[in-house]
This record gives structure tokens, C-alpha cells and sequence, in this order.
């Protein structure tokens, strides 16, 4: 069986991130040696990932320990939710018992929060299978669903006891899936990581061809990256995950105002760090080289990232009703370098309109 | 304002428990104290509860903030939970808010599921305001709401800010709701005080008379005792916690079989409790003046605690599927003297059924 190839702490404990080429088929192992031989599970997955996976990483004897929500968003329902604990119940899993979430975002918030939930919390174990679940949202503990159209309302941090993440099964991702994850790889490098970023730009071409040596290296070091920021700030009470949501202000803005689903989560990303990236420039606090190398990089790899042209001013105000703003107050992650990013807030609306016309228009 | 009479401590941080004559009137003053002047609030609370103590500390003004359940165990169904998170969205509470849980186990249990799931868990206040609940389900921690009849089976760990006990609103309880109480009261003595037994053995007229100096060392002392057994195991994971379970395997069957609510919850754990006692007894674990002490003083509380005289091999069968119970092994907490008990498993059918037996006939 493979080593865990990163371990992630936290107030309770900690677990590993295995990170490898069929590392998936060792699911059933880490299972063993990381809970228990005996504990009984259930399996949340959605149709697409059960059609491509279903079969595989051992876990074809576990047909009827199997969830199978339909793709996409609407599985993250308050309906759905109530199903899995049924589920749950039928299965007469109990408090030693554990549940895998196979699959990306949405199975693996739905599964983490039944986990969390069922008998006062359970053991979970993830296998994101999308870029975004693998490089963002698997690492960090944190579970939901939706409220109506209140994304990720209702819900809990509560960390997997192992997530096991397979590279080759990009393969089998659909492009707007693999760049949308691409937009919060190129995220982490902006925040935190200016050797990264170098590094990406450097490798643009094997990134699109999906060379899986450098792309099992850049979930790695997002990985990393992700697990050193949520370890700082786990319940996310003291600001320093804060960072994280550069790009999201507007992102959030966007999903809102024109649709859910409208945009894949990373795109919405990416032209919420093109504005903030050009709102940091009207204020003067980033040279603009490193305005223009963001660009580019999103242009390499082939990342939607046009600001939406219309409706701006609906915009602005579906930001004072985010979930991250306070009082109504607009928060904002901006960039004072690639690699640097600081939290600012109180910026006056014609900036940041005009931000957002900017970042509509492709540059040079 | 009162100072806290006893502090919780727990793996991310501590709350008080106020304990006095009056001390509800301080609920606003406290939540300035202990969160934020400017928290938005939800009041959650049940009609009975409202129709006594709806007006009463300080919270008048805040009327439309307020959601009130049906009494009794049925709101802590799935749609009350649902219900409970849209009215939240719907008064634009956000993650700096609070949740006011103002009642006895059934409106604390959905509140703090409520405040541990919305928004990913946000602060919430308990006012208890029955006996059961001041004396138990308010410390430490556990929050949950029920699954068709699985109770409790979906909740989460979550500590309040603070803890609100007024002994005075007592007054208002019916006797059964009191007697329930006090069986978890009578219980502490036995599973870990031999002191306080003593003390509630002198006492016995001024509780049944609701003295107010008595009642209120009384639901200090129980607290002070349940908050050291959860800090020593906050999440149930070490078995220290185990030993408030007893006499709870005995009353847990018996409101699976004869029906939630057919039984107050306290009568069905003082049933247990004589159960538990009769098998230490039969299995030689226990001297016979301390089986004795238990009865009298059961009975000179006027606690309902003679074993149901039928169904046994049912509740010898709902023991197994027990949410306490691992892979069907039925776990049972014995005394070994008034003041002290042990976890004991794997016990004879037989002797369990006639420990039922010997249970459900009045004590000499």
C-alpha cells in the first residue's frame, strides 16, 4: 500500500492525503488500517462518477452500501440530505460505522455532512475525483448543503479520517470540469506561493495535456498549500483562511446574480480574481507586470475568465449579501504581489464597478 | 449581574453556567457579556413554554424572532429542523448570530442542532427550563433530532456560549416532568457521589416541597458533576462518559417498546436504574443495604420507578439494537456501592430477564 503522502492536523487529530496512480484501488486497505477491519459503510457517489467508477477500487462487493444521487448541485437538497440519513439508517450503519464520498464537490459535501451528522458524527473517507474536490475542497474539513438557493447554508467542519486521491481519473474529467479546477490551482500560486505559480506558468503544455508526473505534482503542492492554511485557522474563526476566498467575493456575486451552474464554480473564480486583480491595480497596491501574468496564465491554461459584461451594479449588491461579508460590510482578498494577498475592505462602489468593467474586457 | 457559578471547560474553549433566583432577567445582559452587543437573535421555544415565560426576560421585544414548536418530541422531527434553519435564513441571521433555546430537552436538543448546523455552527444560549434539563441535557454539549423513531439519531457535539438556569420557573413544571428530573438527580448520586446521595437522603421533604435554596445546591451540585464527566470525554469516544448511562440501556428499551412518551423519559431511567441495581445485585457486585437505599429514596421522591411487568424478552431483544450497544453486545453501567459504578458486558440472558423480574415488584 502506498504512504500517505501529506498528513493534515487538526484539533482532534489529524489524517493523511494519499496522492498517487491507482492509489484508489488501495481504498478498501486504508480503510482497514485507518478505522477499522470491521466497520461496516456506505458509499455516496452520483451517476456519472458511478457509471465511470462504480466497479473499481474494490468496492463492487458494496453495491447495496451504495447512494447514487443524480449529478450536479440539486443532490446537495435538504431532500436528498434527509434520503442519505435514511439510508444511513436502513444500512444499520452506527457510530463506529463509515462513509466514503466518491466523486467531487457535491457528493463529497453531502457525504461529509451526513457524516457529520449521523449519530452525532461518523468516520469519513473521501476520493474526490474532480480537479476542484481534489486541489480544494476534499482538504479542509468542511461539509454543507443548501438551503433553498442558499449554497452551503446548513452544514459543519468535519475532518475525513483519510482522503485518497487519484490523478488518473482526470482523464475521464470533461474540459470545462478540468479548467474550472485549473482557476483555484492558479489561485493558490497568486495567495500564497510565487514559486508555484513560476512553476505552472513554466508547465502550461504538460498541465494540458494532463501529464500525470506534473499533474500528481500540482495537486500535491496544492494540497500542501491548502492543508498549511486550514491547519492556521480550522474553524475559520481568526481570519487566516480568509485568503482563500480571493476571487470569491465576486464569484460568489456572479453564481448569484446570473444562476447557479450558469458558470462552473472555477470560471465564476477566475473572473473574480481577473476584477479583484484589477480592482488591486486602480488602488495601487500591485505592479501591474504581475496584473498582466495573471492574465496569462489563466489565457495558458486555458481558463474562461472574462468578467461578465452586464449587470454589474446587481453585483455590488449581491456581494453585501455574502455570507463573508459582516454587517454588510464588502470584504475583498486582494493581491500586493503574485504570491501575497491582504484582506481589504470599505472600497468605494466606483472602484469597484469599474473593476469589474475592466476585468470584462480582454486585456491586450 | 450574577457571576457564573460553574465554568465548562472544553477543546476549544469554556462557558458558564449561571445558576440562580432571577438569574433569566440577565439573558440580554449576558449575551452582550458573552458574544456580541450587536448579535441578531432566534429564540426557539415550545407553546407551553412561551404561553409562561414568552415575555419574561427582556425578550418581549423580540417577538418576531421567535419560533414556537409544538411540546413535546415530535418537534425534534426532521421537518421542525428544516423549519427551524429556513426561519433563521429568512431573519437574515449570519454566522456572527445567535440561538436562544428557551425550554426543557426537546426545544435545547433541535436549537443546538440548529445553532451546530447553520452556517457551519454558530453560537446559541441555553435557558433550560426543566428539571431534566437544567440537571443534564444542558451541559455538555449534545444536540440532536430524530430520525422517524431513531432518537437522537442525526445531531452533532456543539457547546453552547452559555447556560442559563433559573431555579425559580421549577414552579411551574408539572410533578411528573419533576420526578423525571429527579431521577437523573438520584442518579448522579449513584453513579459517582456518595455524599450528595446522602444529602438528597436528608433532604427529601424540602425537594418534594421545591425549597428554593435546596433546588438550587441541587441543580449546582448535579452540574458541577456532569460538566467533570464531559470534559474528561467531550465527543463520548473514551468511555468515560458511559457511566451517566446508567440504568439507560434498561430505560432506553423500554421507550423503544412500550412507546416514546408512554413513560417520561426520567421514569423509564429510574426503572433502569432499579433494574440495574436487582442484576449488580444478582451477580454479586453490590451489598444489599446500598439496593435498599436506592428504592427508599426513589420512593421517598416520589419517583414512578417500578420495572414494567411486561414485554420483558422484548426489551432483552431492543437492548441489542441499542445506539450504545457495539456490533449487539448489550453494555450495562452496576453499581458496586451507592457512589460508584463499572461498565459490565456480556451477561447472561437469563439473569438480565430476572433482574426485570425482581424489578417490577415493589421493594418491601
Amino acid at each position: 500500500m502506498v504512504s500517505p503522502e501529506i498528513i493534515v492536523n487538526h484539533r482532534t487529530g489529524n489524517y493523511p492525503i494519499y496522492i498517487g496512480i491507482g492509489v484508489q484501488n488501495d481504498c478498501l486497505d486504508i480503510l482497514r488500517e485507518r478505522i477499522a477491519p470491521s466497520s461496516n459503510h456506505l458509499w455516496i457517489t452520483d451517476a456519472n462518477v458511478n457509471a465511470l467508477y462504480g466497479n473499481a477500487f474494490g468496492q463492487s462487493a458494496f453495491d447495496h452500501t451504495k447512494l447514487i444521487c443524480d449529478p450536479g448541485e440539486t443532490s446537495k437538497s435538504f431532500t436528498q440530505y434527509h434520503a442519505a440519513l435514511n439510508h444511513a439508517l436502513d444500512l444499520g450503519l452506527d457510530r463506529h460505522s463509515t462513509i466514503f464520498a466518491l466523486g467531487g464537490g457535491v457528493p463529497g459535501d453531502l457525504a461529509g455532512f451526513v457524516a457529520a451528522s449521523f449519530m452525532r458524527g461518523i468516520n469519513w473517507i473521501q476520493i474526490p475525483t474532480t480537479l476542484l474536490a481534489q486541489v480544494d475542497s476534499s482538504v479542509g474539513g468542511k461539509t454543507g448543503i443548501n438551503l433553498s438557493d442558499a449554497k452551503n447554508s446548513v452544514g459543519a467542519f468535519w475532518q475525513p479520517q483519510a482522503v485518497i486521491i487519484d490523478p488518473s481519473v482526470l482523464k475521464t474529467l470533461e474540459l470545462s470540469e478540468l479548467t474550472s479546477g485549473l482557476a483555484e490551482v492558479v489561485k493558490y500560486g497568486v495567495i500564497m506561493d510565487v514559486d508555484f505559480f513560476g512553476w505552472l506558468e513554466s508547465n502550461c503544455d504538460s498541465i494540458n495535456h494532463l501529464d500525470m508526473e506534473v499533474m500528481t505534482h500540482l495537486i500535491r503542492r496544492c494540497c500542501q498549500l491548502k492543508a498549511h492554511v486550514v491547519q492556521e485557522d480550522e474553524y475559520e474563526t481568526n481570519g487566516k483562511r480568509a485568503i482563500l476566498n480571493y476571487g470569491h467575493t465576486f464569484a460568489h456575486a456572479i453564481e448569484k446574480v446570473f444562476g447557479y451552474g450558469t458558470y462552473p464554480h472555477g470560471h465564476a473564480v477566475a473572473m473574480g480574481m481577473q476584477a479583484a486583480m484589477r480592482l488591486a491595480e486602480l488602488l495601487g497596491r500591485v505592479p501591474s507586470n504581475d496584473v498582466m501574468r495573471q492574465a496569462k496564465l489563466l489565457q495558458n491554461l486555458k481558463i474562461p475568465h472574462l468578467f461578465p459584461a452586464q449587470h454589474h451594479t446587481d453585483l455590488w449588491d449581491a456581494m453585501a449579501r455574502d455570507k463573508k461579508a459582516i454587517a454588510g460590510k464588502r470584504r475583498f482578498i486582494l493581491p500586493t504581489r503574485i504570491g501575497h494577498v491582504e484582506l481589504v475592505d470599505s472600497i468605494a462602489r466606483e472602484v469597484v464597478l469599474e473593476s469589474m468593467e475592466l476585468a470584462s474586457r480582454p486585456m491586450a
